[in-house]
């Protein structure tokens, strides 16, 4: 007799999240007589606590599927952490009461690596209390810093966005630099690892050379040393284009970005090291610069999403739910590279006592000696999973993004949960 | 007997200028009889001022098609302004020797309004001067400004680009506002008028609405409504996406840009209205906010520009070549909306003198009562220009754009230019 399964959406949203939630509905519903209903947390893990859920079978066939080609995280996803289970006690009895009260079997949890550890105490909490459920994590992080599986679905999307932006901005930057702008800085997302300020690197490549240089989060900043570069390459090239991590910090491991700076209202500015390196490229060399700062418009710009990552993305769901078919529990799905000449991957199984809590970091040999640049190792590693393009339908000039009915599952218990 | 043509990129650069350059060779090609070579002006004028020209016949029919989908000036533009005919004279006079020396019986300038005030005087001049060519102005502008044509080509991409980033990163925040983002904030080009943030009005829409805030430079900052107004959003919806134009003013009609800012290393920071709105935002709500500045990405953003907007500049390019072997002289191709449901259009013909230091300023019937908003009559407008996609081909992962041979004409005067 089958069991309902709950999804959840933790963190911040990607542009292919949503491809691993339509796998997960659309691979369910080819099981009905193993998979009930499927219920999605309104706002993630913390709709599960107030028991505010989402009947995802109101959804037709149609809406399922085109969120395939919908960024962001369609049910709502949250910033909720889970303490240890002894801190946080009372919220995983709760999780256990609601998946109890709601015949729940199977809890599919999209996510980076908080959510994997969430997943993992969820399966030995909730057997430890008498109802036991299958947990399986879905990987989901543009940061690309789960371990195991070789790249995290959201990943891919990011970096063709912010390398082809940077090819772009270049390109204007080139037609420009004679009597303009010579210096233009994009800040990319990444505050702990330069997966994405990597990826910036991919703009250039033989073919279609551009003068880049690259500040990694894993390179404490050099402002004489920068600076030579700048001049260096203007004065090779006429222009140059800066890709800096958000998380760029000085020698003393300070992020750039704490370092306080007050605007015309007396207030503490927060966030933006771009025009923080724009103000010391005009100050050391009076150039002139342009600076941007993409933000959300880099993780959510399914409009030039990766096709391998859109694959990838509908892979890992598909394959979480045929996991947890097969008995599985306390796994993620993770994508092994099986071949690089040509790309060649599938679907393996992570332990998720090898996933939590491990951050995966840009492996020193992806940086050049510079420390400005991007090996050839890199180049390899990043450039199937910009590869294809998946464009989304358009309306009125703009893409047609599924709205969902999102309609609510009655609640059954008389008692609330406080957030 | 045949003469040759000139053709130079003038200001800032497009996602759609080199469809025009393409159509302009490629039409110029066509007829060998009238027109010889196509020379482009290095870095635009300046090139021409240097004799520092380009030989196109040296690009194959490949190279000149996929112009169409490269962005950027793939000859080099620049900021120069060449003043009155008094105050210039010397830098007129090198045009014409420089025109004559080529036997150059054409000029094309691709530009705004200061190129067309350019365009117009050297046809005057060269006449004056015993050398008359025939001088027509080919419209560009990401500001939309120019007067007579309907529109500016250039604008229909950024506008694509920005109703899209609005889209995408609202649907972001829809996803996090519960437990973290609630106010995204994007600025946007456009110092003098408000087109561009006009057109991040068209993320929403009856079908699919945005809680939306634009901030024009047209209508003063008033802090205390723009806080009401996120208050209400944010109560209303849980959320709120502002769409700020880096030319919005305070009461006394200064740029807020203009009040200065400090950062880290005591250096005036410049430009950035968007941390200025955040840190009000930050301050007078607490509501926890992002800020994107989306810079060159939005007018050099090829990979999502509008069928339209390429359409209509490859059409100003054609028709401006046609105008020149009709015998036409200080004109301006301009475009005519002949219907708007459907919508049609046509190329018309402007006169320069109508056009040369004229702006089209935002229709004040396009902001709607709040001032805040567009109105349907502002819709009705970018609708269409925003219409249809024509991507470029990409290679691995990002656009493969057109790299040309820029091979240099030899230099004929003995004399050289001081720019």
């Amino acid at each position: 007799m089958s069991k309902n399964a709950i999804y959840a959406q933790s963190g911040g949203v990607t542009a292919v999240i949503n491809a691993s939630a339509s796998a997960i509905i659309e691979t369910a519903r080819k099981y009905p007589k193993k998979i009930g209903k499927v219920y999605a947390g309104r706002n993630g893990i913390v709709g599960i606590l107030k028991e505010d859920l989402i009947d995802t079978s109101e959804e037709s066939p149609e809406s399922i599927a085109r969120l395939r080609t919908t960024p962001s995280g369609a049910f709502g996803s949250c910033r909720y952490k889970l303490k240890s289970i002894q801190e946080s006690r009372d919220a995983y009895q709760r999780l256990v009461d609601v998946f109890a009260t709601h015949d729940i079997g199977y809890f599919f949890y999209n996510g980076g690596g908080d959510s994997a550890d969430t997943c993992l105490k969820i399966a030995q909490i909730s057997k430890e209390m008498g109802y036991p459920v299958q947990a399986i994590h879905v990987p989901k992080t543009v940061d690309n810093d789960l371990p195991v599986t070789d790249n995290s679905p959201g990943f891919g999307s990011v970096a063709k966005y912010i390398a082809t932006s940077v090819l772009e901005a270049s390109l204007d930057v080139a037609a420009m630099s004679l009597t303009s702008t010579k210096v233009f800085i994009l800040e990319v997302m990444g505050r702990h690892s330069g997966w994405i300020a990597a990826a910036g690197g991919m703009a250039s490549n033989q073919g279609y050379p551009i003068p880049l240089i690259i500040l990694f989060p894993e390179i404490a900043f050099d402002r004489e040393q920068f600076i030579q570069r700048v001049q260096n390459s203007v004065s090779e090239h006429g222009q140059v284009s800066i890709i800096v991590s958000e998380g760029v910090t000085d020698k003393d491991g300070q992020f750039l970005t704490d370092q306080g700076r007050s605007d015309a209202f007396g207030n503490q500015q927060l966030g933006g090291v771009a025009p923080m390196i724009a103000s010391i490229v005009n100050q050391d060399t009076g150039f002139k610069y342009h600076w941007a700062i993409a933000d959300y418009l880099q993780r959510s710009a399914r409009h030039i999403a990766s096709k391998t990552d859109v694959e990838q993305a509908y892979a890992v769901g598909e394959s979480a739910v045929l996991m947890a078919l097969d008995g599985e529990n306390s796994v993620m799905p993770a994508i092994v590279r099986t071949g690089n000449h040509p790309y060649q991957w599938e679907i393996g199984k992570a332990a998720l006592t090898e996933v939590a809590n491990i951050e995966k970091k840009l492996p020193g040999h992806f940086i050049d000696e510079s420390g400005y640049g991007i090996t050839q190792a890199c180049r390899d590693y990043i450039a199937p999973l910009m590869e294809g393009e998946d464009y989304p339908e358009f309306r009125n000039g703009i893409p047609h993004y599924v709205q969902l009915v999102n309609k609510p599952v009655p609640r059954k218990l008389d008692t609330g949960f406080e957030i």
